[in-house]
């Protein structure tokens, strides 16, 4: 049986269940209970068949990564290779934070193809309980938790450069992945694309001032520098509010096949620039039942909450491990209190402008780029979803420019609600 | 014979003929003439055994790395893989730019050794013609290319995410020579260490005034995280003036075991550096027959220009280039000679910066970390030797702290003449 799966080739719900007889683990993963198992492929993503597999004593999702981008079919073709990296990634992040993480089961590299733990009913994506208007009482503290300690952890605060530079270069096989980056949201938006596509006529001009804006392009080059050669920490490399799964008592953070050493802000900045899309979203979702305004003050808080918290919480972290084996900031040279305070507050407001950059630039991507956001396409009425977009986009633009004017988050969402 | 060198095994005079007999490439380098050999060490490095071997029809180098610091002992290991990734550095820098790296004409893994073209008399150390007062009319034109061709053709303006990735991977592995850098650069002159030496007890304050000084730590901090972190280009890693041998027709860079890839104006930063260190010890070089004013203007002159011709020189690659395979400015959307000019002009100013920073944090570590420079060192009067490192300790920690208010070369050089 084993035989049949010595080369890759893609699984359906057929072929699955022979691959897990084939598996041991997965095998007791259901105590050997294999009769009558629900199998359900549920990949609404680009790039992998996610099957989920329930059976009477047991549970798991498999993942597979297909060597195309499913969107657009076999003109774009994709290393399978990243299953390696996104299961790598999931088992340091998952080590880092095992509440916020799903369990990986079995990684079969050959196949490209993990299971891990399926993440059961309630849970659903961010992104649709964002839309629906549903808030998350927990998700400020436990996204702070999760960017907080994978960032943390996995940068030379922490880590001998010895540690980080086997990491480093680990990932550096994830390259292709880090190309897909770049290409969407620090190129294709900046010029003209087949890719890409936007609430047309309407964005038309917006779309088109963005290829003339030369301060803009200025600041996306640099930011695409760090992206490409900032080794900071491992982050997740794509964590937008599609990549996390929630219910009112759990936050789960998945999808980490874009995971490489760059730099932090590209991981805070995902996750808070989406809340600022979903943010200027909720006016096309708003009826005569529900204006939206009181969700609208939660996500701010949530994006106010989110960032001050991660920032206290990674400072906590330093201070605790402050005497350990990370080599960034010796101990005997950052030697009072006073200083250790100064070379944080430069490092996290470095952090904080290089967060609203990139998260400014994930922004202007889901609005003219080739992947756009379920918070706007759900807004049926062109017109007013163009309207969202673009007060989306003024404050991208703005946020991307002006960044380093910003002192706090406070007035980032200052800047939000005008923007309004 | 080939048996006798299968593990690693420090060579002497003897035994290195007997290798060289073991190695048919070498042999006929000597068109296998091996009688009447003239092998001579000359190592006055800290890492490694040089030996110059020359026949009656031909001559080489040979450089075997050891597994310590030589002048610190056994006390202080090395890992002898740094002469593999010299090697790699001279092979890659040399493609591109042969008139300015020696030919390697055989490499060892076991050994740890290289082989490379022998630089034949009059080539000297460059500091010892700095320390002799001796102007290189070439110098700047010379290292102005070589700074630009290395650097330019190992970045991303060039190279694809892929090439690059691929070379940052493989130079991870040069991890215990980046973690030497960051000890005696970035982290030994700014904290007690046993290895801290400087002219006692003229420079007592001065040294314990470094260790206090938090808006320099500060910024030492942020430039030893770009060290650690951001992969901009394969640079050479040790680019000070005993790097660089010349004639008054030849200029030759060397010694390229600290290789990884890096922030191109730690390189840059080196290499001013070092020669702003000439400059200040000139007044204790100065006797009745030659008060080395001239010759101060001249160093002067050639920091300038080396700055300036290198930045010429990288923008004209970059023009050269600019529709080229390099990922980072694409020019679909750096589609105009204005925004061009822009982008390089930020880039250039960037680097600037850096290049200062860097180069103030190599000054200072040759004036109180462990490894001096000749150029002071040569001043026998102790408190004279300490007049001139003052001042040079100075005009560093101002070029450090202050790098950013620098516009161009020529207010550095001010800066200069006036910390005389």
């Amino acid at each position: 049986m084993a035989k049949a799966f010595s080369e890759f080739r893609p699984l359906d719900e057929t072929s699955l269940i022979d691959y897990i007889k084939s598996v041991p683990s997965l095998c007791s993963r259901l105590h050997n209970n294999l009769n009558g198992l629900e199998i359900k492929e549920v990949g609404d993503g680009n790039l992998n068949f996610v099957f989920i597999v329930v059976g009477s004593s047991g549970s798991f999702v498999i993942k597979q990564a297909l060597t195309y981008v499913r969107s657009i079919g076999e003109a774009w073709p994709m290393s399978k290779d990243r299953a390696y990296f996104e299961a790598a990634a999931l088992k340091k992040h998952g080590h880092l934070c095992p509440g916020h993480v799903p369990e990986v089961y079995h990684f079969d590299h050959t196949m490209s193809l993990i299971a891990m733990r399926y993440l059961k009913a309630p849970h659903i994506i961010l992104r649709k309980g964002l839309v629906a208007g549903i808030e998350y009482p927990l998700l400020a503290d436990d996204m702070s938790d999760y960017m907080s300690k994978t960032l943390f952890y996995t940068s030379l605060i922490y880590n001998s450069t010895t540690e980080h530079k086997q990491g480093v270069a680990e990932f550096c096989g994830n390259v292709e992945m880090c190309r897909l980056t770049e290409q969407v949201v620090f190129s294709d938006p900046y010029k003209i694309s087949e890719y890409n596509r936007w609430t047309s006529p309407y964005l038309d001009s917006d779309a088109a001032a963005l290829r003339e804006d030369e301060a803009l392009k200025i600041e996306v080059a640099e930011l695409k520098s760090l992206f490409c050669e900032r080794a900071q920490a491992l982050i997740h490399g794509d964590l937008h509010t599609s990549s996390v799964m929630v219910t009112q008592e759990s936050t789960q953070v998945i999808d980490s096949e874009f995971a490489f050493y760059g730099p932090m802000g590209f991981d805070v900045g995902a996750f808070l620039g989406n809340l600022i899309l979903a943010f200027f979203a909720q006016d096309g979702h708003a009826d005569e039942e529900n204006d939206r305004e009181a969700y609208k003050g939660w996500i701010l808080r949530t994006i106010e909450n989110t960032w001050n918290l991660f920032q206290n919480k990674f400072i906590a972290l330093w201070d605790q491990h402050k005497d350990g084996s990370g080599e960034a900031y010796l101990p005997a040279i950052y030697n009072s209190s006073e200083i250790q305070q100064l070379v944080q507050k430069k490092f996290m407001q470095d952090l904080f402008h290089d967060t609203l950059g990139f998260g400014a630039a994930k922004m202007i991507r889901r609005i003219v780029g080739v992947a756009h956001v379920e918070d706007f396409e759900a807004i049926s009425d062109a017109s007013k979803r163009a309207g969202c977009e673009r007060r989306a986009l003024q404050l991208a633009k703005l946020l991307l420019k002006e960044r380093r004017k910003f002192q706090n988050i406070a007035q980032v969402v200052s800047a939000i609600k005008q923007g309004k």
